[in-house]
């Protein structure tokens, strides 16, 4: 009895081991240099704006990210695995688990190279800093900036009814906000130059105070001090709406200039 | 003893339920919907001809596939689980595990979607017919088409030696084969306009014969009669080599018409 006891507990431990390593698993983080984008720049520049994945989903891909809200109804932000929405007023609330999302670039952040980060006088300070340290530009990173803020400039865009007007014309609508002498992080992602018809080209930052009261797309910010960490991915996955071509819109259009435009912008003002 | 060994063989059992579902898998055949490419276009084109996914790799992304070989001798394909090298002499060579890959195109094939395949005269014309069935062209499909083919020109390129010419010259020496009244496998992806940039535009064909001992990509057909099994993803990964942007090439011009000519050239003859 024993043995034939032994003999099935062993079979179950080998069918567990066997089991586990060839079955294929629905767990997609485990990928820790891939990072997710959710639908592409022009869908959401023509108009793309329903949310089709869930707070819930995104968290599956990362614990680290930015996008745009449901409807276009604030600046979306993941930071440290909490999602929140920054409203046109510049507010936060955090968003639930079946909030959906209609463009988001997600990461799983470890924290991988950290860097010192002096006093800048820009964004583009900032960018120009990182340029020259980041080894392999051709592939995709992550930045996440602890900053103590002399001055930053960062926007939302109101809600949009449908039928929806393209990205371009709402962003005339958008509202700056400047707060001076802020604590908080910066969440920002760098695409490589030969992705750039598909996401935003460059670098792209949003930004969430410390008390997680304020927060938005960042426009630009003079920082104060603070620390810079950042991640390499080789592995970039795109997923894209079910809807994605329905709309009638040409969505292959070279819109490279007006998504400069839109989420570079550095004017407005409230 | 009997309810103990029956504990033990519950309590394994709940183990192996429970170990398999929250543990993150290394496996990432998982997704059914995603559609995998190692490499992108551009850096084919300008010469990063050095594989940098094995075999091994590849089939963790799917069971179907096509591509180049290292140091581009040969094309790639991957048909029910097995990869093969389609040498310039137009002859087949089962690659082994090790064999490394500097481009190719990967999915998990379900056979998902069928269609009767009448007599068609040439490869644009099976490109139509799919065209015209494709509910959603800007999400990515991949094709399989078993069939007895009246006549089809494929071809294959010869081994490369460092330092690596832009496959646009390369191309140029590409030994082209015609053979009449074989049967075998079209393995095809067709990609929405909007990746244009990133991958091999549009439709992409490769062959192997029934007898698995000839094959090449395809640059036109006649068929006779075949099926057609079809099958859509919305999900795209893109894994890139470690070596992306160290040649000192920029990645990001716009090589779309040397793609187009290197990809769809109809010419050539043997």
């Amino acid at each position: 009895m024993q043995f034939v006891c032994r003999t099935i507990i062993l079979a179950s431990l080998m069918l567990l081991l066997a089991g586990c390593d060839s079955r294929p698993s629905a767990a997609p983080q485990a990928d820790r240099h891939r990072l997710t984008q959710f639908s592409i720049i022009n869908a959401l520049m023509l108009g793309h704006y329903d949310g089709f994945a869930s707070v819930a989903e995104l968290r599956r891909y990362g614990n680290f990210g930015l996008g745009a809200c449901d409807r276009l109804d604030g600046e979306f932000i993941l930071l440290d695995d909490k999602a929140y929405q920054a409203k046109s007023d510049g507010t936060i609330v955090e968003l639930s688990q079946a909030a959906k999302i209609p463009f988001a670039v997600v990461a799983a952040f470890d924290k991988i190279n950290e860097l010192p980060c002096p006093q800048l006088n820009s964004l583009e300070e900032l960018e120009t800093r990182l340029d020259g340290q980041f080894e392999n530009k051709e592939l995709f990173h992550a930045i996440r900036v602890e900053a103590k803020l002399a001055s930053i400039q960062f926007r939302s865009v109101p809600a949009q009814e449908p039928p929806f007007r393209p990205l371009a014309e709402v962003a005339k609508q958008q509202v700056v906000h400047t707060q001076k002498n802020i604590a908080g992080t910066l969440i920002g992602f760098r695409t490589p130059k030969w992705a750039d018809s598909l996401t935003v080209p460059g670098y792209h930052w949003h930004f969430l105070s410390a008390d997680r009261k304020l927060g938005g797309h960042v426009l630009n910010c003079e920082l104060a001090s603070g620390s810079i960490a950042y991640q390499q991915y080789g592995s970039w996955l795109v997923k894209l709406p079910d809807t994605l071509g329905t709309t009638g819109k040409d969505i292959s259009v070279d819109l490279r200039r007006e998504v400069e435009q839109v989420e570079r912008s550095r004017g407005g003002s409230q």
